[in-house]
């Protein structure tokens, strides 16, 4: 009789990378510096703001594409899955960025009404970069 | 008898940026590629956000440093003044981008409860760039 061995896949371990804050009477101000201390040097940004309860972004992944997700204001959550494994991630204006790295499945949920979600990313917008059908992000991820 | 010509100074012309905006039920995106069509190449960005209702943030020139000021939520009104003449440019969340050329006098104001400021910078934080006094920032302006 043949014992079969089976390896356990790892868990998806979020990236956490800090960012400074700033607050006075003046409002709060948040820092990235693009500095050899992030993943990657960003070429672009994007600023995401007003989404309504309930509403899922994200849900998609990119076979080259590294995001750093920065909670401005208010509250979110980010859930990973790397096809093997899911975690979820609540990012808050007061905590540490999240590295999102390519081929990994996301979805940014929970969002509180004032929440402000900033990404910086590593490459410029490429529509053949998405993922955007769960199966095929499988089938891509387990080599199957 | 000598006439004396004078020169009048050139009245402070603001440079707006188009930055592109996508709206749907999940929310609102704003979207910097950083690419020649920007003044400069960004190497720092800052958020800025809960600004109480009367607060008064900048009042201060950069010997050096430009910026990019984007409204990305609500709005403010950024005052500009070259040392010769002032202007005062309301930004909002659904039009251009503001770019703060170095050696202009700026301070951000009337910002609405929900507003959030993005800045692009075009050089990491140096104490020395900034001039805080404005009869300094007159006297190099000037030249006197």
């Amino acid at each position: 009789m043949t014992t079969l061995m089976t390896v356990e896949p790892q868990q998806l371990t979020p990236e956490l990378i800090d960012i400074p804050r700033f607050q006075d009477a003046r409002g709060t101000l948040a820092v990235t510096e693009f500095t050899d201390d992030l993943p990657f040097r960003p070429v672009r940004q994007f600023v995401v703001t007003g989404v309504p309860a309930g509403a899922v972004r994200g849900q998609h992944a990119h076979r080259k594409l590294q995001e750093l997700l920065i909670c401005a204001r208010g509250s979110f959550s980010v859930t990973l899955d790397d096809g093997h494994s899911r975690v979820t991630v609540p990012l808050d204006a007061k905590g540490p960025a999240l590295h999102l790295r390519s081929m990994v499945w996301a979805s940014q949920h929970d969002f509180s009404a004032d929440a402000v979600l900033v990404v910086l990313a590593s490459r410029h917008f490429e529509t053949d970069d998405y993922i955007r059908d769960y199966d095929t992000f499988l089938k891509l991820r387990r080599g199957t």
